[in-house]
């Protein structure tokens, strides 16, 4: 098979996007994803993000299938790609557009500038602050600054759920942190029920934090937009922050934003890198 | 800048190939590839094969820089895609032809099917049989089946330069052996004035070996011509084959023939994987 693709990356997870509308529809995107994602034999990629007509009331579909061939149900770098993808190739012409994907109806907000998308703005949900939500072991309530014993040493931890579990640690200088030293006791500690991921967060100023992630059974990774939030709630939580932060990450930023309505906005960046033409055939 | 490539890869180490005839000579080719060579950020890649104009009596000119920015001498699973690509790009008529590299000419022959190059046959040279060669410690003459301390095991080692240093050490059954941890005590023994390259074999028959290496300073990859070579001298060293022998690595095989003139020949497929066009700037 031949196929058309644009290589695109959101803070470092990139993805190999594919226009559904035009391929075979009786395509295996498992399989595909398998080949095409291969760093050496195929394109290379973290996934594939793969554009589909959708029913009503959403305007187009998307797909997320991982290096592994496994569907993702959301992906937060993955979305701005997609709505910079679907917006640039005149799939869309709105800068706000219903997309349906396995989480739900996600509704991204383009920032456009002569005609290229520069920004994207996603819904990300509202935090679980509730032990039961994360969940964890103990007594209902929220869990700030709590004091955690792990792998030799004590933490003040404050644990917040963003779709996934996640557990923040205030650090002063977060170029000393080694997560991959630091994070799997932390990941395991048997007072997560389902572990959670770990992020150490340096506070600059009340409107701007640095954060690392550590990813339950992924490690040390790039940028974690779901890890941004949490951070941002965190910082806010223990009023080191208001609602409203920008999160520095190895790879860029993303302005997180805690509404008034409890809902958590991400707004960063998607960058397109080349496109391409591959032809082969599926294992 | 914007720019066409294509990205190939030989026995999976994996190259994007430029065509220098056409870009701008002015273009920074180290920064170039870092940027490139990228998995996340760029196109991703071992290293760029730039295709140059060559001075007489060579017919064309190769450059290889890898991933880190530094320059190549010459890379036998590199000059495959390259000799592929100027043959079916057109810019060489001859299925034989001369390339100019920082190791000197290379004569690669092509086998062509279809106008479609199936396979490439590269001259590697002689290989070095003296311990003066390698360079090892002690004694002059010819390292065959020498006993090796290293990492609290014995070993009955054969060593040969082909290029670069490499030991082989010939064993019952090949997936039990784990590079990573029997690599490096080999690869640093004091005998080895500039380290080696190791690898174990597996001998089926005459005709036919499987090959695992350990790449010195690179560590276990996934096809290592050289080293294909150095196993293909030393198991006709130890009359457990001929001199024309098949080699099985993970990802295929490739042939090597030792001839009467001493000279080594390898021959292995290179494929194209796709075309692409990239734009964006060189930091």
């Amino acid at each position: 098979m031949m196929l058309e693709f644009t290589k695109m990356h959101g803070l470092g997870n990139d993805f190999i996007v594919l226009n559904g509308f035009e391929e075979d529809p009786g395509v295996d995107y498992s399989a595909l994803a398998r080949r095409l994602c291969d760093r050496h034999f195929g394109v290379g990629g973290d996934g594939i993000l793969v554009v589909l007509p959708a029913a009503a009331p959403a305007d187009i579909r998307m797909r997320i299938i991982n290096a592994d061939g496994s569907e993702a149900q959301m992906c937060g770098n993955g979305i701005r790609c997609f709505a910079k993808y679907v917006y640039e190739q005149r799939l869309i012409a709105a800068e706000r557009f219903v997309v349906e994907t396995l989480a739900g109806p996600i509704i991204p907000e383009l920032t456009v500038s002569d005609g290229r998308v520069t920004s994207v703005r996603v819904n990300m949900g509202k935090p679980g602050l509730l032990r039961s939500q994360l969940p964890m072991n103990g007594p209902e309530g929220r869990v700030i600054g709590e004091v955690l014993a792990a792998g030799g040493a004590e933490y003040r931890i404050t644990s917040v759920r963003m779709g996934v579990p996640h557990t923040v640690i205030l650090v002063p200088d977060i170029g000393a942190i080694d997560p991959a030293r630091l994070g799997p006791a932390i990941e395991r500690h048997p007072v997560f029920l389902e572990g959670t991921n770990v992020n150490w967060v340096e506070v600059h100023n009340e409107r701007e934090i640095s954060v690392r992630t550590w990813e339950r059974g992924a490690g040390s990774t790039l940028a974690c937009g779901t890890g941004s939030c949490a951070a941002a709630v965190a910082t806010a939580l223990n009023r080191k922050t208001g609602r409203k932060v920008v999160v520095h990450l190895a790879a860029g930023d993303l302005l997180i934003e805690w509404e008034s309505d409890d809902t958590v906005y991400m707004t960063g960046p998607a960058e397109t890198v080349f496109q391409g033409r591959w032809s082969g055939t599926i294992a």
